[in-house]
């Protein structure tokens, strides 16, 4: 596939905002290096209404226009719905208040949207980042299932190698639909998780809030808002000093892989395990084989990471909201 | 809803044929108390390209026209494709020479045309007949969950409560898909299971092939002809003295409940078992409860059930072949 | 193993008094083809306290002496106690009054117990008859692995092809400790399993009551009103008219195939199910094979079995307990 | 429990010899603070014979008289026995020649030796120090429960949070018998898990095994032919410069905790799962609660415990082998 290395790599953000989902969609916006084709909505964090109305106030505060935005699927593949209140709070997005939302949605389904976008490219063009649930995903590869060779890569925030959140040793967007996340990893396109081994290291610690407070325009308050609610939902439920700001870092692993070190090695989904259902099965006896389609981010370059967020947002300066 | 309870019923046969499989198309289309609106095709018997080929060739065979013919998942939601070509030969469908089809498919996605249908049509007007794997009407379900809620009832082949076919206690539909036979159980709308412990009653005996061979028509000779092979791949693999034709019982169901008596009984299809994957898990300690929407199909009239089909065969009677 | 086929058939009952088990008892102690050499204890019913002192009780009104009595494994294996307290009564064997028992417990385990006998006497002498759960024949054949090849056969009461009673489909005594069970299918000896599509046919019916009551001795009384509770028990929770006295069929069996008529076929437990744990899997696709071990029970001879009950009520006539 | 806390902490080391579990045969007989009061066997590294032969031999070649060698259990509780022939060799410990055993083997069975033991003693005396699958000490607490809350620690070598050998996420002595596992670690005695995270530290470096040469005795001759062995099999199946020596971790914990330094966790044995069987899932993501009666061995330190393996083979010094 010749292309041009210095094009910005085209993506659709497959998304549940979310506190971090809707700073990996500012990231994406406001990062040249990022072309975003359409910003697709899945349940997960909260039900999918609710994240997808937080997702056309962040497309609407950060000035996100001219693509298309798109709900997906109310549930897992499999499993009943399981939302996270206790952390991103009743609307999925808790803290700043929300603006009218500017953007209409998309009168089709994510799932459409993805094979749409993928089918109408040439193979290599597109990069899913997913950031919630995998359902649409391992949907759209189900009902078209020429896009898997047509993706770049897919580039997810989800699980984890040594570490859980939503059980001792899985993580929330792959234990709510283990199902769909075992038919991302194990279809023939790259797929790098972004897991929680990686995101527990980027953390807004207070220095990091107060670069973003520092920008002064709307979308850099907003972000500052998001960030209190975010650390003291952390603080109160998970035991952190500053929260861990998982989504935007499989966004910047898409703008500069010197960011987010990854490592090749084989992942699989347990779907059977009563206690590890859903864990990222990661194998580092030996060393991956040529053939070995997974990698996992270990190594985050914590001021390289904020440093691309702050600029992402000084580059979005202000935005004048539409009635 | 109020419907004219003489009108025919409103049909979508969602199928991988398949001996059995045909019959069942022939059996919607011949009789006049079903309106077939679409058949659509999902892997299963044998590969999706295969089975739609199949579908295609007895539309041709048996006249079915003005209807959309539309091909869906070319495999399971989680697991790996596995076909029956012990049962059905390499083709899907081998015995009869098959004819240069006539029909053309249509563009749009088995799901797509699945969704389309049940929401232009009233709630309550249409009941799927599903034959095959369940992973198109699964699919269906997740994409638009208001289907679920419309469809009048979903009347499936598959499964069975002492009976297996695929191990000691599942059945080939519901193994080879489990998870998407895990959704379509537990949504909300009436599900009719007529597995194995009705369908093994459905031999098709000398005397049914003889009075199938006497009609004399293309399509009966058709019939005669996939029955035969069928005869023998389940002489050689199962132990049949007769084969059971399994799918057309489904379709007789919807036609005459007196000829497939059923049981309200609720069932679950088991999805971690090491020998019981894919078990359609009926639960006959006591009484179901009002609110339980699952029947399975207990008793055949072998006579009506072929009377039905051999009624059917008369009424479409001889069939020209475009070229 | 040449042996005299008119010698009686040398038995360990292993069980946990529970109303039928104490009919297995008075059985095995009545009928002259049958020679008791040992009752032994484990959890079920209830508790191994209350078991293994319904044991001593009904060994004291049948006047069982000169054997040895044993109390087993507290647990099972892998799992947590779990007892059926609705069917049998706090006590374990609710009903009628328990007289102070005149027997001494032996010290040994009974899982030394089985394997002493088992080892004293020559390979083929000794059949193992387990009403309860079967942690104790398990855990001996692990100690012991040699008491595998020198068992007779293994009777057993649990488990079913098509009925269940703790489970839509797994019944008591395999369900409470399916790992247990499932080292005893496994093992090499030959297993027979009488299950509950054997046992939902030995009813007490009242003209069976009135029988036993005819009799008119302590023991005909005592099991008249262990009856009495039982079938009160079975109506209120399990929708009997009659209740079914399970565990003598066992001990039938051994007395006379012809009343429990069985058919070779493989069975397996399921230990992974979500809905099938403990389920015993009964493949009846095809004939069994030659080296096929297990047997299922079938067919019951209703009279036949209850004229066994009330032949062996009869010749242990009256019984004198002593201080 | 009023003890003399300089008094030797009395063990019965639970082993399947190996190379490993001879290094911690030597350690916990040369060390003063431990005072070894029975070798039992079990199958694992290799059959229960052979390994039953090593323990023999190592007790004769380290001089270890005076106290019982009992064999155990010649397969896991549940399922098929798996050796380790790749990494011990065929005779379970290759290498060195082994010499014609003095040691008489005690007829009980190790399960009713630990039994005896356990019971004789006064509570809070013994500590179980198995270094196998666990196999006999689940069996020894399922036939007599008591001895759990008379045991002061269970300390056993084996399981991972975060490595594993036998699969991605497991280890070879809990994989090979998980249900045995999954008992010892629910029982309320306190278990501390010496897992691979912490063996892996334990590296016989070329340093190392030299200091061992120099001692110049027999047996320390013998355990440096063992390392030969152990170092080629380990550089050639698992890619290691130099062999992790796992076993005498345990030991060296019971003799000095500051050696090998652990933290409390939760820890619970997987059944179920398809990648993760036997995985030991350790909860790190708060901090242990006080009820918590597990531990996990974290830290080594390297010097430190090679110091005392050196200390016991110079207390050793040279043995004469007896005819």
């Amino acid at each position: 596939m010749p292309q041009d290395s210095n094009a910005p790599r085209k993506i659709i953000l497959d998304c549940d905002p979310g506190h971090d989902d809707a700073v990996a969609m500012i990231l994406a916006h406001g990062n040249p290096k990022i072309e975003l084709l359409a910003v697709t909505t899945v349940a997960g964090n909260q039900t999918l209404d609710k994240v997808t109305a937080n997702a056309l106030a962040v497309g609407t505060i950060a000035g996100i226009t001219g693509i298309p935005f798109a709900a997906g699927c109310a549930r897992p593949l499999v499993r009943e719905v399981e939302t996270a209140g206790e952390v991103h709070g009743d609307s999925g997005m808790d803290g700043p208040a929300q603006p009218e939302s500017s953007i209409e949605l998309d009168e089709r389904h994510a799932v459409d949207v993805i094979i749409d976008l993928v089918m109408g490219h040439e193979p290599g063009e597109i990069t899913l980042v997913p950031t919630g649930a995998l359902t649409n995903i391992a949907l759209a590869a189900r009902k078209e299932p020429r896009i898997v060779e047509r993706v770049r890569e897919v580039v997810l925030m989800g699980g984890g190698y040594h570490t859980g959140n939503w059980s001792a040793v899985a993580e929330f967007n792959i234990k709510i639909d283990p199902e769909a996340a075992h038919i991302v990893f194990n279809e023939a396109w790259p797929v790098v998780m972004v897991g929680l081994d990686l995101t527990h290291q980027a953390l807004a610690t207070t220095e990091v809030v107060e670069r973003i407070e520092k920008i002064g325009t709307g979308p850099s308050t907003f972000v500052r808002e998001l960030m209190d609610f975010f650390a003291q939902a952390y603080r109160d439920h998970q035991g952190f000093d500053a929260p861990p700001v998982h989504d935007p870092c499989a966004v910047a692993y898409v703008i500069d892989p010197d960011v987010v070190r990854t490592v090749k090695a084989p992942v699989s989904v347990e779907l059977r395990g009563e206690l590890t259902l859903g864990m990222t099965v990661t194998d580092f006896r030996a060393p991956a084989s040529a053939d070995c389609n997974t990698s996992v981010a270990v190594d985050l370059d914590h001021e390289g990471f904020w440093n691309l967020v702050v600029d992402a947002l000084e580059r979005i300066g202000e935005v004048t909201l539409r009635k």
